[in-house]
């Protein structure tokens, strides 16, 4: 009852205003497999160039992370560089080099090809279709997406969505895949488009889900103290389908759950550059967020203390 | 153990991506009003000039909403004309013209000084205090403000804050007021600077709510035909005090309900233009949409049905 996660591996230099990183590790892939590595083991299938550091790879080790699926080619790995505004609320992307990344196949190992969850992290909507030709009757594959496909890709696009499970974009991505500026009617209108359930990210203002049976939405969990936001997607997948794989099924009741436990990761994450914050949690630490979570969102405490 | 509103009567001319309306009955104390009369009987002060339709005094009226504060004089109504953006996100204001508001002194009857809650909804900080000076002993007073007095009578509003139990303010405004881009710092400052409870609006985003005791989030509720958002503040704080005016405390518990109740008559309000939406609805309805919330935001359900 293995996760699997195939997507991309970066080495990311990043300004906020809280400071600096130079070729720090990085990649929708590494957060999201650390993110659900507090959860469930992890298989991941990557793409790194020979100048990928060591170091990186005995902390994706350390987070019991099967690298059986990571490849290493000629040439560099791929690079990402941006700067984020005094509020954090934007960011400008100062260079990307797709490097061995460019042409990347993801091969599936044998020995994941029966992993029951699937996470198709950001990528070419071809590539993670391939992925799913490499894996048996899957229980819930989960795909993320972009602005760059939903522009470029969009056919393929169209068609992955009626072969995933889930789709989790951000608010302005369901919009412009829908045309909709009302973010429920374009909640509902991906539903349309194949897949069971939607997750939309809206950033420092929560989380929505949509799915025929039920819409759920949590805020996010209050952070004061906002260090760097990159990866904060990729953890929120990441802790969701790490605790999902962990339960071994995706009803309503643990999809709300795994909601909860992907902010909370994703809360973490923010705290420190690169893996920096992420790395020096627990699930111990996640299991207190999520308590003060219930608390902090709870209308009607079953006990009435006041 | 009435609710006592202060603020606005305005002819309000609107235009939205699904039409316009002219000189249709608005202003903060008739959104407020209405939005609170669902629960608990409101006490109004308030003024309009001699053209007032007197159709808006029976609306108001066939909402149990006593006059007694209202002011007729000389001069017309308060006018305030804006256009919103076809997303609805942004409006632009066309024209204001505060006609007989503009030297409004608002006098509280004899018969509302005994009022146990009440509501300063947006006006001048001088004018806010001026009603506090006019009653005896409220049990919770509640503020709204604006960009504008931040910004002009910053001093009155310092003051204001020391002697009001609560606030309410959107997002902007609170990183306004502090000067923090960071809206959790931003709300723990604004506690330090008097209220014992802030709530913080943040339109389509939801609300969040500050206390030394307790910080409690919630989304909006999901509403997929917006046709004019104007008054959902209002409605917001409406139905807030409304529902703490009708259970007589204001406790933590109860504070988290009326959070979800303010919520639901706004998400009313903005099905239509003006009051036409929310003087359709009911106590019913309203307990309808406040259950459907409570499925929509809670992580464990009782009843673990999936």
């Amino acid at each position: 009852m293995s996760l699997l996660v195939v997507g991309s591996i970066a080495l990311d230099s990043v300004e906020t205003p809280h400071g600096k990183v130079d070729d720090a590790l990085g990649g929708s892939a590494v957060y999201c497999s650390v993110a659900a590595s507090f959860f469930h083991p992890v298989q991941l299938v990557g793409v790194v160039g020979r100048d990928f550091p060591d170091q990186h790879v005995k902390l994706l080790e350390s987070h019991d992370i099967d690298l059986s699926g990571l490849e290493v080619n000629e040439g560099e790995t791929f690079r990402w560089s941006g700067r984020y505004s005094a509020d954090l609320n934007h960011r400008d992307t100062l260079s990307v080099h797709l490097n061995v990344f460019g042409n990347f196949q993801p091969k599936v190992p044998d020995s994941y090809r029966e992993s029951r969850f699937v996470f198709l992290a950001n990528g070419a909507p071809m590539t993670q279709m391939s992925v799913l030709e490499q894996v048996e009757r899957p229980e819930f594959v989960l795909a993320d997406t972009m602005d760059l496909w939903i522009d470029t890709a969009r056919d393929d696009l169209v068609e992955l969505l009626r072969r995933v499970d889930g789709l989790v974009l951000n608010d302005e991505e369901a919009k412009q895949l829908t045309g909709e500026s009302n973010l429920i009617r374009a909640g509902d209108q991906i539903l349309e488009m194949g897949p069971k359930v939607v997750m939309i990210k809206k950033g420092e203002h929560g989380s929505f889900l949509f799915s025929p049976r039920m819409r759920f939405a949590i805020p996010a969990f209050p952070v004061d103290d906002v260090i760097d936001p990159t990866g904060a997607g990729d953890c929120f997948a990441g802790g969701l389908m790490g605790y999902l794989a962990g339960q071994g099924r995706w009803t309503n009741t643990e999809l709300r759950k795994a909601m909860v436990y992907g902010t909370v990761v994703a809360s973490c994450c923010v705290q420190g550059f690169s893996l920096d914050a992420l790395r020096k949690t627990s699930r111990e630490e996640l299991d207190r967020r999520y308590r003060e979570f219930i608390d902090f969102v709870t209308v009607e405490p079953s006990s009435t203390a006041s």
